[in-house]
């Protein structure tokens, strides 16, 4: 590193070059950036911030850092049926970061995500700050005007369903800060690359349209996040907690014990769809899913009233309390 | 204060009323908003970062804060003729900042801007940070088809124009910082405000379009912006001083001195528009400035070559470099 760069010559040497698939961008040598949308959609817009050591930790590798941000964001579109299209990214950069090094390795991991999710720069602002790495995207999508799926929308009768295994970022959350005992050094690995790299299902979008009554992506927990779901619809849901799709690692651990798949349903980073489905679209969505190669897995089931029963393979309710759970 | 609001209070109590005027932003109870772009028209987006400390003073009233967040977000859409729509609004929020008082101010500022503006609030995050304030808006406008304003597209021959009066902001933060002399208290209460307050001239995008050939908006100084400007459009330019359009407290303290025009010239935080327009266009965007009651200034040309010949009363050319000025 040669001391800090100045603002132009970082948007110049690391962001300008991802802005090149979108013309409306002007290589991000103009203060605003246009984007047309097409006839018959409305745009869609969403923003998640990561605080260095809150969201992510200071000794994250920087390319995963900033997939993650831009992930975590494409996660939040795919889950409302959204087709994601371009993002702002805004950094507040501390000195200490402020070298080749680093923002070779963050903007690589970005082109590769830009890559992997056709979607391009547009815009941002790099700012420096005495404090820590605070990083903002916000992401533009595309969305058939009226289709995108909300949280409003789950009625009593559909089916509750997720994509992809529940509790792996929990795990690798907690295999980093090293209080994750009885897996093997592999199935930590696979579980902090979880953790650390959200794979958001941006290729099921648009099933969800047309298919899904209600959804969202799974970024607090299963439990809390279902629980926002059937709150904002006015319903209630039956949850059956053994339904809920494990990987291997998450199987180890929860040993088939309800307090352990109570704690993989409440942990978080997940970046999963939870939706709900009509009974007469059911088979239609599983069919796509199964079409497209990615795992949706049938948990439960909407019903009238308020909050969620969270039912223990032997027919009992369990009762998840804030830091616990009861057995009835 | 009653100790740190969590952040769905945050949202709910102080946020969730300022998305109101905008159904798809759903009072911010989903992940995403969604917005109609009318036909014919696109979506412009712009984002601007304000750190405490370093864009603002953690003394200025939070209420001026949230504004001028607001504002140099809603001066990059005006300066290309964008007209204003939404926008999403991020803070990492410190421990200290989190209570009733500095939030409920903070927000208030929001809601009298929106209502000025016709903007509203559509979405964001909020977080905490063991760092200085960082607030991030990315303001969402409406433009038609291919009518934005860009930096591009000065011709040699074009007039050069500045809405308002240049250099006020600068005198205000060196009012701020003690460091000014020679102004009476008013006179420096007025400089401070409008350092605090940019006041962006909305009213003023439309007849940017079809009218200028290149525009932004004046945030690094105007003889900085200009550079910007030129640079971009492939051309150069003639700025002459002394038809820079200053206050009476700027006019004041400049005295007719070149060193000090060049200075108010330079200091930025000013947020008017600076543009050029062919000279068969000119005498229609001056009339049109008049009816809205926006003053506009004829500050010089466009011409072949590169780079800004600034000219000082005397028919002399001024060479400004970086910390001062020459005379030829």
């Amino acid at each position: 590193m040669t001391g800090a760069l100045d603002e132009f010559s970082i948007i110049e040497r690391f962001f300008a070059p991802l802005s090149a698939g979108v013309m409306g961008a002007l290589r991000l040598k103009d203060d605003i950036a246009t984007l047309e949308v097409a006839a018959g959609c409305e745009l869609a817009v969403t923003t998640d911030t990561l605080v260095e050591n809150v969201h992510f930790l200071s000794a994250d590798p920087p390319d995963l850092v900033a997939r993650k941000a831009l992930r975590v964001n494409l996660s939040d579109l795919t889950a409302k049926g959204v087709d994601p299209v371009a993002y702002l990214l805004t950094l507040a950069l501390p000195r200490n970061l402020n070298d080749e090094s680093w923002l070779t390795a963050f903007a690589r991991g970005l082109s590769e995500d830009q890559a992997a999710y056709g979607v391009h720069l547009v815009g941002g602002d790099t700012v420096s700050t005495g404090g820590p790495l605070v990083i903002t995207v916000t992401a533009l999508g595309s969305v058939p005007q009226g289709q995108a799926v909300r949280r409003v929308g789950a009625q009593p009768g559909d089916k509750v369903f997720v994509t992809g295994t529940i509790g792996d970022g929990w795990l690798g959350l907690r295999a980093l800060q090293g209080v994750l005992d009885g897996l093997d050094a592999a199935q930590r690995e696979e579980m902090t690359q979880r953790y650390r790299l959200p794979q958001p299902r941006v290729a099921f979008g648009p099933a969800l349209r047309g298919g899904a009554s209600a959804s969202m992506d799974v970024s607090d927990g299963l439990i809390g996040d279902l629980e926002h779901l059937v709150r904002a619809s006015g319903v209630g849901a039956v949850l059956h907690l053994h339904r809920i799709p494990l990987s291997p690692p998450a199987r180890a651990f929860a040993d088939d014990r309800t307090e352990r798949l109570v704690d993989l349903a409440s942990g978080g980073d997940d970046y999963e769809i939870l939706f709900s489905v009509p009974p007469e679209k059911a088979d239609a969505i599983v069919a796509t899913a199964h079409a497209l190669g990615i795992h949706i897995a049938d948990i439960g089931s909407i019903v009238p009233g308020e909050g969620i029963k969270i039912m223990a393979l032997d027919g009992h309710v369990v009762s998840v309390e804030k830091g616990g759970y009861r057995h009835f």
